[in-house]
């Protein structure tokens, strides 16, 4: 290949090493912010957070109901920045992403959890940032600059950053543990591009991904990717949701990425990829259990809930190549900036 | 028109009429839920639904936050059915949606958060039906039979009900008055039938639809119905979001239709509408305050609250007679059935 390296994939390739630098600088603030979540009673969360950040939340939402019991409400941050409503967040936690901080409306919703009673914790590249601001705890990132327009090693890092900081509330040994062979993992899932995928896409417009739990999240996160970088129409559902209603756009050759982690709804999610496949469907998934389905390459990490997070990286290092292939330049997608402000 | 009524139509025009049936028979239970999440605490809510019924649970989210101040976690039913993962809901109230309350994934979340110490309330139109059983509550949608595979009178008269207990809750006595003019409006809202938005979607294979607040979640809706009913790609955003990523796929006259309510978030998205357009989008808003996007007909209600109900009433008399225009039967979709069965 003697493409020119995109900003893009030069950030992708470095997420191994931002998780890493994340994990040995971080852990005093994620320490301070789980001590300061447990005395405010932690009874629920809330997470603020739009594009690519408010993908990262889903998955926090997922990790917080699984592994403490606690529901997560995403909150639009319209309640407070348009609808100036404030919410009684009496003995909640909230959870502010954003790689900038900037943007006014997440800025509002942030500041209106504080007066409302939460316990409330930013997650971004810049601790300068009004969203820090306003904000009782501040989580670095430690990303770096992010020079493309599509979010990817911020992403990674808002996660594993989130994903720490819950497993510091439960005190969580084995989770923590899998979170330092998390380098050396996500250094093989960038390795993958998903060739099959690439040449599955080539001459279609629309198609969905499909993940279930924790992997839907990234699922969310591939189909705004797919749009952003490769102007394809992809859209996510969970495997539970798409035949409800979705599937009835589902024609011969569909395209159909089912992300799967090596967790409880592995088996289930396969199922409905079988599914899809004998509607005649072209579906591929990150998991060795599928029948019908075209069976990817996949990383799996040292525990279910760091799995998502390795699909994530493998499907970047496949849409960067992907946007190449149909002659997008990702770095500059179509009618976008890097940081959007909305009131 | 020769065509024989499908029975969608016929299920839209019985919209008013279920309405007024469900506001005169359903007030006692209404009062005695309402009473019994009071006295649980109400510290926050969650909710446990599928496709449409989902639809219905994020407009209640809205409600409830912008209401009542109380915020509210979606729950997906994994979390019980296939992670096991039992929930800490003392002082929550969980309302869980299901037209047929029988799928096993809804009934085993809505056990789940019973025993989590929720109080609960099952919306629903077979008071007979498994989710009734485990609920503490049960609020009969009475919408009588629904023969179409796509949901109409039933989203409608979930959303009354669920309105109606939350503003039992607040004791909203001007809210509970525009209640009871919904009728009226909504035998208005089903005589419109944009004919604009038909003719531009005569080619098209992809659109977005838009809302923003309460709103929002009838667009959701509308896009769900466009791919059941008309093999349509709709996709829905927030007109918050839409400017994160997505609007890369936005080509010349690609089509947008925007959901706007007569609240605070109406200028804003006539706002953002303005902006799609001038990317080159053919964009349709129910908003007389837009510029640049076509003004579509419309009906405003007594409350803002009650407006995304009149708007959902007339884009499903739009998306019947589309369907018909395609040549598809709205009463067939590809590939559905009436009850999905999800473990």
């Amino acid at each position: 290949m003697t493409q020119p390296q995109s900003r893009m994939r030069r950030e992708i390739l470095e997420i191994p090493q931002v998780v890493e630098r994340l994990l040995q600088e971080g852990a005093l603030p994620a320490k301070d912010a789980a001590k300061a979540i447990k005395q405010g009673g932690a009874r629920f969360g809330v997470t603020v957070a739009r594009g690519s950040s408010d993908h990262v939340c889903t998955y926090l939402k997922y990790v917080s109901e699984l592994l403490l019991g606690l529901p997560v409400a995403s909150i639009g941050p319209s309640v407070a920045s348009v609808y100036k409503a404030p919410l009684l967040l009496d003995g909640a936690f909230c959870l502010s992403v954003s790689q900038s901080g900037q943007s006014p409306d997440i800025v509002a919703m942030a500041r209106a959890a504080a007066e409302g009673g939460a316990v409330t914790v930013a997650l971004t590249n810049d601790v300068a940032s009004p969203l820090s601001g306003v904000s009782a705890h501040t989580l670095d990132i430690h990303a770096g600059p992010e020079l493309s327009v599509a979010a990817t090693k911020t992403f990674v890092a808002s996660a594993v950053a989130g994903l720490r900081l819950l497993a510091e509330i439960k005190g969580d040994q084995e989770l923590l543990g899998a979170l330092h062979r998390l380098p050396g993992d996500l250094e093989k899932a960038a390795a993958l591009n998903w060739p099959e995928v690439r040449a599955a896409l080539t001459t279609q417009t629309s198609l969905f991904t499909l993940g279930r739990g924790p992997s839907w999240a990234m699922s969310n996160e591939a189909a705004l990717k797919f749009k952003e970088t490769c102007q394809l129409h992809a859209e996510s559902y969970s495997s539970a949701e798409v035949l409800h209603g979705p599937v009835s756009i589902v024609g011969a050759r569909f395209p159909v990425l089912a992300m799967a982690a090596g967790d409880a709804a592995e088996e289930g999610l396969a199922d409905v990829a079988g599914q899809m496949a004998a509607k005649g469907a072209e579906v591929f998934i990150t998991s060795s259990r599928a029948k019908a389905a075209t069976r990817l390459e996949h990383v799996r990490t040292s525990h279910p809930l760091c799995d998502p997070i390795a699909l994530i990286v493998s499907f970047y290092a496949m849409v960067e190549q992907l946007a190449q292939e149909r002659g997008i330049d990702p770095d500059t997608p179509r009618h976008l900036n890097k940081v959007t402000q909305t009131t």
